[in-house]
């Protein structure tokens, strides 16, 4: 699945990467990054029973999202090879586009994006203002084909996550994490692409084997959940709809999917469950959160509802960037009157 | 206006207070409540002509709001004079009643809180998961006045804004502002009762005489407003509309009314600049704010829009508490892709 690049990376399909690769492209990465906030609600440790969780803020990272990591590990390592190319593409519906923009401005490479059109006004000026060429295209699809044709006439892809520098890169949010909290009982993201889930199980179980790291994926956008399943990629033929834009990617790719066989868990989360968890982390962390940010919250929910005594936790919040269209549907109905607990549904039927 | 309380505080309505006090109430209070981060945004202030505008993030502190502040104050201060009550009473539709609640039970003093029966559901529960009583009340009016019984009947009044105390431990998060990044040119915070301006006031000019203070208060709820041109105060009948609920106030007080007669302007902001700013807010610095606290930067962009020259520009914002409907309303229509600009209008009349 994954697209050749002109500076030709390992594409093979075992996994090769390890905890090296994450604390070299912390190295590499250190001040053209944040490093984010860790954030705790005492409420909400207390609403479920004592666990203790543990939130890294990825929404105020560089451009709003962990995907500024793996941009710029990508550049910056491209560059220690002496092989900064003069220009990069890439394609993106969200928050990748974004990060490529910035890195490329960061490291004076020229930018060009190849976005679907029905990327919002917000998210194509913020990637604009970083001075990045944009190609609007028909769909997300057509988007993808536009890439692989300007790398076949020699162009180099940046891509959202298959690669290993962008893999790489992804991995440090979850290496800050847990250097400022210490061990973690599990560690739990979302499952787009699979970069920031498999960048997080090289850092945690690199650094803690016995970690569990888990994933939360869109019911309605499982492809990831469907290929591990079946063991071999399962691939949708359009965009899959879900609130969470973030996981709205094709498929996984080979090379990610080796991580994420290393998963304790992937979680399939009904949308319901994603606008429920970015109403309550937003009411109690006091954070902008995009619903893709909200799915690692929900599995970890699922798992600690069976757990027997306290479990320290991880959650990485992946990003906070929202156009106000989605903010309106996740507020359309409130769910700030039912209280998150393990003693009954987490949904009530009752109203809406 | 002010309520007596059973512990007499001075009531003159000459200002009497000075940066003394403020810095009283940031020892005393230090430990008890949060030192919040201060956010910029370098897009906001690109956006804006390169002024450099420094966001006291108060919907991190304790509660979520400042409120927290004057509350712990004035626990604290009665306690190091040997006059802390067994039991303390409070009338509020929001903040006030969460911040009391909190600091009874932080200081072991029982709390009864008078509330207004249109309070959200998110904010009741908040208050009573402090362990505070809540009796509930037809409206504003009757809950201040079901308040003054409970003082008459000999009960201590934790007062919203019109005590020395509440109000010197309001300036601290002005203080710990100016102690973070230095003299500003202008200050900026939002006004209700006018506790956190008069404080803000006392803190900024105390430190640095010169610096500019001001408010922004709703055009629908501009009782200061009117209050200050007019030289006495004026008192709403039931309290004004406006999606800026903590500025929901009957009126301000003599003594506030003392302090906020040193603002160099109170702007009055009408509605959907509140909504436009508690959107932008939100999306450039990925914290969820109250619409009352977007009420500071709506007076700061109208204060900027006549500057010619860089300013370094202070902004409380002052929480973020708020309950789903009205973050269904904030978002009801979007207002991102108009970025704040001085060269047009802020609210293009083209669309909604």
């Amino acid at each position: 699945m994954g697209v050749p690049t002109s500076h030709s990376m390992p594409s093979e399909e075992t996994p090769s990467l390890t905890l090296e690769d994450v604390t070299s492209a912390a190295a590499r990465i250190r001040g053209l990054v944040k490093a984010t906030p860790t954030l705790r609600s005492s409420v909400l440790d207390a609403m479920l029973g004592g666990h203790q969780l543990h939130f890294k803020a990825e929404c105020f990272q560089t451009v709003g999202a962990f995907k500024a990591r793996g941009a710029a590990n990508t550049l910056a390592w491209l560059r220690s090879r002496g092989e900064l190319p003069d220009s990069v593409v890439a394609y993106s519906s969200g928050n990748h586009a974004q990060a490529v923009a910035w890195a490329g401005r960061r490291f004076g490479v020229a930018a060009r994006l190849f976005l679907p059109a029905s990327i919002s006004r917000v998210k194509l000026q913020a990637t604009r203002s970083y001075g990045a060429e944009v190609v609007l295209c028909a769909d997300r699809g057509e988007a993808e084909a536009r890439a692989a044709e300007a790398v076949a006439a020699g162009a180099a892809l940046v891509p959202p996550y298959d690669h290993d520098q962008v893999i790489a890169g992804q991995g440090t949010a979850a290496l800050e994490l847990l250097d400022e909290v210490g061990r973690c009982d599990a560690l739990f993201a979302p499952c787009g692409g699979g970069g920031l889930l498999s960048g997080t199980v090289l850092a945690a179980q690199g650094r803690y084997p016995d970690t569990l790291v888990g994933g939360g994926e869109p019911l309605s956008a499982n492809d990831a959940a469907r290929s591990l399943r079946a063991g071999q990629i399962f691939r949708w033929p359009v965009a899959p709809e879900t609130i969470a834009d973030g996981a709205r990617t094709l498929s996984i790719s080979p090379r990610t999917m080796a991580y994420l066989a290393r998963l304790f868990a992937l979680f399939e989360i009904p949308e319901d469950e994603i606008v429920f968890w970015t109403q309550w982390l937003t009411h109690l962390l006091k954070v902008q959160i995009e619903p893709t940010a909200a799915l690692g919250m929900a599995a970890a929910f699922r798992w600690l509802a069976g757990q027997s005594s306290p479990r320290k936790v991880g959650v990485i919040l992946s990003g906070g960037n929202m156009d106000a269209e989605t903010a309106a549907a996740i507020w359309a109905r409130s769910y700030l009157d039912q209280p998150p607990s393990f003693e009954r549904p987490l949904l009530a039927k009752t109203h809406g």
